[in-house]
């Protein structure tokens, strides 16, 4: 198997995620192909990221209705290894993989409970304020969250 | 077959919707029994309502950031006659049943490109002020388009 | 506020859910008004449902492959009485209300961390024939598993 | 604006695009950040690609209960240029950017009604077996198909 752009060593790169949040496959997530519906793999991202920056204390601002800023996605991007089917138990493993100015590009590994990857994905997602959707730099404490999460 | 309690002559009550949106069924809401996933009625029953309201000049406030009122749904029925599959052309039919001082009760009806009814379905929306959660009563205007919905 | 018409007296009605199944709402599942999508109260439902009957031990055949039957929806209501927000933790409550010969009356109970209810609702599953569509009776086994649920 | 990997000239590639399937945008598909959830743009695409395929012809067999054969998604990217609100029209556009033996790597972009490009993306769907999920060779009248969505 070819490996993504963004993973120059797989056993190096899986090894490197300590963030790890577990769902389980709604039927309602299956299509009629039997399994999952590619399109969840970004729900379960999204879900697995905004639990990640909850974990490292990041959100707060940006959940608050008079928060200045918000996160918007730049660019996401999956593979899909493995097809995954109506209730499996998965771990989504967040990663931060390098900090910009006021983004973050986060990696993402989902495994099944064999502990076999299924989907690995990258994305960038950039801090905007909510007035004028331009980008906002990070606070310095904002970093410091984030610094955590590599 | 039993009607259900908001239904008294079926063919009747057919007859007096006037508002139709059409949909396609995407591949993303079926799920692995091969079928629309039940959830999406609702998710189609909402498309409707908004257009319908959008269609009888209603939303405008409701959408603005500054509106003061939103709508929250108070209840929803569904009940399902006939199966439905991907790419099926669907007519999503919205009437207004009742109005209240501060809500409305719509009545819906999703029929196939047969014309067979498929699911049909009530349910209240209350006018909410933002701020509080607290019912907001229609303004005169507000009733007028509903009215034009019956 | 009236109750609900499958609901007689709501203290005794909601001490008697035994089977509860927690998850928390994700960012994807609100909506521009800042909540909870009403839609997501329906996956909500049938991810409990789903869970209670594989909890009591009904759905395996379901979900093989070369399974005679399938459940259908027949109808769902859902009640809103609280608004509920981007990661709350709510508890999804469900009970078996009545058996029929093919079909079963479920109810659902939907509370948040303080134990208030948000959302009540109730529905009837049929079991059908994977090939034609018609209702197929309960084996005494399926039954069996069925009253558990009481 | 740096250009994602897989647009060398963007005028070139965006006046490729033959295909668009328009679609207007749910409420239920915005979140409480006011705009459209970025988990919807792989439903677009989904939605987009689907309809291509069966305007070029080709998904009778996918789709019929006794087909071998299932398109599933190897990869999928998207990059988001522009935030979109709720009841925007949409225009999905979609292109082949390559043909392989069993695989095809499509290209999408997706504009609002000014023209304005919100999101590009990419990904390579591949025709597998349904039952061993290994990959099977496009026929050549599957090519024949796909040549036309140059």
């Amino acid at each position: 198997m070819a490996l993504p752009s963004y993973i120059e060593d797989f056993e190096t790169w899986q090894e490197d995620f300590r963030y790890r949040y577990q769902i389980s496959v709604r039927f309602s997530e299956t299509d009629a192909f039997g399994h999952l519906n590619n399109t969840n793999a970004f729900v379960y991202f999204e879900h697995g990221r905004i639990n990640f920056f909850k974990d490292t204390g990041l959100v707060q601002e940006w959940f608050s209705k008079d928060g200045e800023t918000i996160p918007v996605t730049a660019d996401l991007h999956c593979d899909y290894l493995k097809q995954v089917y109506f209730d499996e138990k998965l771990d989504i493993c967040v990663k931060v993989a390098h900090i910009g100015n006021s983004s973050v590009d986060l990696h993402y590994l989902i495994v099944n409970e064999k502990g076999e990857p299924c989907m690995t994905g990258r994305g960038k997602i950039v801090q905007v304020s909510r007035e004028t959707g331009k980008p906002s730099p990070w606070t310095d404490s904002a970093k410091g969250y984030l610094q955590k999460g590599f």
